[in-house]
């Protein structure tokens, strides 16, 4: 089913001769280039309404992708997990009116095909990281994938999660550090921004940011948006929803669109302050 | 998919009323009854030849349920993997030699109907306890369950993950501790024994204590054993190779034979120190 | 004011040709010899009439020491801060009335003389561990040292901490394992009882278990206790007070006569399980 | 020794009406103004001309306090301790020729008196956080108190020893991150950088970030600068060296003058990005 090869780790992810740099393209927009992208919706699509609402607003205030889940995983299995393929269709039809590229989630190999017709980038959540059949299976696609770390992993962790990816055939990978378990209570997870300097020096992939999940906090987004910008990051991901406190999931780390666009004029002159444009 | 009750997180494993215990029996073997339950075996299948000499030496060492993995998650895409139903056939080989029941970990939803061919006890990895999809399929088996703790899980987490099982129809599920992460540097995992008094507390399901990877060590897995014995756990899952030095996966935290006897004859009397047979 | 050696770390401490077991004796009682020694008494001492009742329902449950803190760290300001010298005498006479040695905490250099006149033996606690001062005043009396390890403190800078008082010339050491922070919310710290073998490998000091502080969960502490004496602990530290919830502090993780006694009786059978005597 | 009063936690370091942000002033220097501050120079003052030219250099690169050790905790005790009150006159002399003033470390209450003849700010280290008897008496003191986090110190526990300065009558007090355990192994402690939102939602107290300790890996270091002053740092403290693999201490993770600068350089725009002067 693999190849064993015991004397490689992460050889394909690793920088090396040519490889220093690997810049991902969905439509109009690069991830890992020299500009900074900026990747926002709500955690869960609720609705057509929504979904389009809060893309056009997000839009507006500069944002580069729409993210938003259609297939959800839920820590109790009692919770709304998503609309499934009808989510995936409010996304696309999302898409087609502000032309925002489309991140979701996909959770299990046999859902990759659908997935695959509506989504621009899969993305794998955090407790999927060392789910190694998932891993293969979007290995085979020629969808970029967007790797969330997972909150105990390693850096060589991750890193050998990627190269599950790339070993399949696929090299597009964003990599998204979302937090990590710690004894602190005043977040929900650690936002660990070392990482961004370490993996730049390690990886030619890109590295994104989620403050929302990287805290759990609201008030404390915008601050660590614009750290996870100083710190070196390609991007963030940000969830923004039009009445946080009413949204299906995720309500404590979500922005409203008035926190939003602060974020975004906040973040625009630190961005530019490391040398990047956006 | 799923029904939507937010109102319980999970009821169906935690104690209530009549429901104090539950005892799973597979083949002459109890756990969580008034016994304690030794599962032994190699982290991976590696021959017949080696499947079967293993659970003959654990059986006469005293071991209950036999372990061996067919299907392996490795952190490295390079690595074996396990030999796939062959593996299954090998273990199914080595219990009908000896006696001993099978457990053996399922990475899927699509492998769950070939390992349920085999196994006795599917075992879900610390990697997939939040795998929704493969616990929803193994919720659909009438095979007990094995839920290994993931190295990030609170308690919580855990038992959400157990509710997705037994939400789906099956109740036989055993909680497995392996270890945590955390700023030790002296063994892989922290393993947290208090965990098997608060979920004795909390949960009418068996816990047993995995000391192999819950220390990372070979020369703690005795002393550790013994302590998750006298904490109250209803059993322990170890790993046991013929030279454990070259064991394909595992060799610092598997012991050989000689330690699994002295493993096993040093457990006896602090089991019944604790009221338990053995 | 210390000599410089950068080559040798912890050398004093290491288990080495004929080193290989530091015995502590105290009055009558031997920590880290053959039998396994229990300490017990309230977390402060409140009042002369509390603390000789304690003593006395100590004594008679089978403890070997008494434990009392007339001098206490707080972690807010405002609190109950201990009796002071007051303290000590009240410890010494219960000392008097029941032949309990005392142990106790010193918190700072220049407290050493008064806590000498009265204590058996003194207790660095954790906030305290590498209070290098403290230590080196420590290291210049002829009592026995306790010392706790910080919650945050690798084997090596436990280990460290330990040398100081050794190399100031007493390598009359207890070692204390009282629990880590982790992510885990199910007990206050986390107790790490894989530390037990791990210093039995390395050092000739001896060991002993506070699973009181350990879980900081009163429930827990006899499975906890037990679990610490079968991984090979020399003895353990636990609090108990006549009336848990009124205790002035540490109420969540002090035990009542009636558990101590319990706790006692449940002790004996896993210590004599593990070889040793109580 | 200490009032007495179970109401109250930390209200003294609390915002609160009118006390909403404490600027604290040594020299021409402020800290928690509309200004940014940076405190730089060796871990350890090794000798005159060592700490004269660091403060030289550091003054010319834009730093505008020197920091150094005279009083040096170390894990193990056979290290190099510091030069004791004349490695203090050497930071005096250094301050006399470049006019920086000084903050330097305190370790215990009999060296406070020494230490206050020549520092401008006491430092208080991580390892000390809850020495509350050293908290104590440098309260009694009129110079400003540099409080490091304890590695293992949840918010809360760091403002309650904040608080003991505090209710002693000193309010001049800035809180500096650190770096905390967790199991991440690409650096030598997390810096959680969301404590500096968290703590501006808290206290009036100033906060600054140590990235040289906080990562403990000298190539991340200027990355996680701007990442502190992004985040709303009021300043950061950095270790600097003429030959960083020369140094008596802490070499991985110390800069030389050329990155020193060029971190000043990089540094200076993203502070401004954020509405600050530097």
């Amino acid at each position: 089913m693999y190849e064993i090869d015991v004397n490689k780790n992460y050889d394909l992810v690793k920088k090396s001769g040519a490889k220093q740099k690997t810049v991902i393209r969905v439509g109009n927009v690069e991830i890992g280039g020299d500009g900074f992208t900026v990747m926002a919706g709500p955690c869960t699509v609720e609705s057509l309404e929504q979904i389009v609402e809060i893309a056009k607003e997000a839009k507006k205030a500069g944002a580069h992708l729409l993210r938003g889940g259609a297939f959800k995983p839920c820590t109790f299995p009692y919770r709304f997990m998503g609309h499934g393929e009808d989510g995936l269709k409010m996304l696309a039809e999302a898409r087609s009116q502000t032309g925002l590229p489309i991140v979701t989630e996909v959770m299990e190999p046999s859902d990759v095909d659908v997935v695959c017709k509506y989504a621009d980038i899969l993305q794998i959540g955090m407790r999927n990281m060392q789910n190694y059949r998932l891993l293969h299976a979007v290995s085979k696609t020629d969808k970029p994938v967007l790797l969330k770390r997972g909150s105990w992993a390693k850096l060589d962790e991750w890193l050998g999660a990627a190269e599950y990816i790339a070993a399949g055939g696929n090299e597009k990978i964003i990599l998204c550090e979302r937090g990590i378990v710690s004894f602190e209570d005043h977040t929900r997870w650690t936002l660990s921004l070392s990482v961004v300097p370490a993996l730049k020096e390690i990886t030619h992939l890109p590295i994104i940011v989620d403050p929302s999940h990287g805290t759990g906090r609201r008030n404390f987004i915008i601050a660590m948006a614009k750290a996870g910008a100083a710190a070196g990051a390609d991007g963030l991901m940000i969830e923004v929803h039009p009445v946080p406190d009413k949204s299906f999931s995720d309500a404590v780390q979500t922005v409203g669109y008035e926190d939003f666009n602060r974020l975004m004029q906040e973040l625009a002159p630190v961005v530019k302050a490391v040398g990047r444009n956006i």
